[in-house]
């Protein structure tokens, strides 16, 4: 595993939340685009070297719209690279990890899935194709 | 600011823990000490070139012990990193960003304050001296 591709946040009003972290942590927008079969608009913030993920639902019944709905905006998940994902979830699964979904395609038209929270002491884990 | 420093996430069994990022993700225990001024004890896991820190409380009545209670074990704080600690809580401060504390030592000897969630839409951010 490589480390930590980028960090999921939840929030209501993605505009807001651009602004909040380019005024704050001299964030950069690197890329912005609506995902249409996960629900959610995306933006990518370029943070020093690293990326945090701002997540919009586009609809109430969606998976980040029933986190939100439930917990309110924050982290939603961190995604961690690999260089072979087929390998990193089988092996995964042979450790006993549940896996949410088959692998698909997102931001960046990189390749991904993810671990339930149940499997990793509450925290949803995605694992990424590395770029 | 230089990128995430490290990932905050509450656990109830810090050695549990540390076996699932060891098996599921290859991660490499750094560093394990109890930190009693935050009523936790800390483990912080090398994830490739990242860094997981799992938390644990001592005692229920702690920021990590009430969070636990609250939410459940899952992500707790980022930390991002900075190169002059006091230059970026003086513009964090001036961009309206409410502080929690002042600066304190952490983990490592570094020093660290936190910025309050509610200036950052939901997520409680650490800022950390660079090393």
């Amino acid at each position: 595993m490589q480390g930590i591709h980028h960090l999921g946040v939840a929030v209501t009003d993605l505009d807001e939340a651009i602004s909040t972290y380019e005024t704050l942590f001299q964030a950069q927008l690197e890329h912005r685009e609506p995902i249409a079969d996960q629900g959610v608009e995306a933006a990518s913030m370029l943070v020093g070297g690293s990326r945090i993920e701002l997540l919009r639902p586009t609809e109430e019944d969606t998976p980040v719209g029933r986190f939100l709905a439930r917990r309110g905006p924050g982290m939603h998940h961190v995604a961690l690279e690999t260089d072979d994902l087929r390998a990193t979830l089988a092996e995964l699964e042979s450790s006993g990890a549940q896996l949410i979904d088959e692998p698909r395609i997102g931001l960046f038209g990189v390749e991904f899935a993810f671990v339930h929270p149940d499997s990793v002491h509450g925290v949803l884990t995605e694992v990424v194709a590395s770029g």
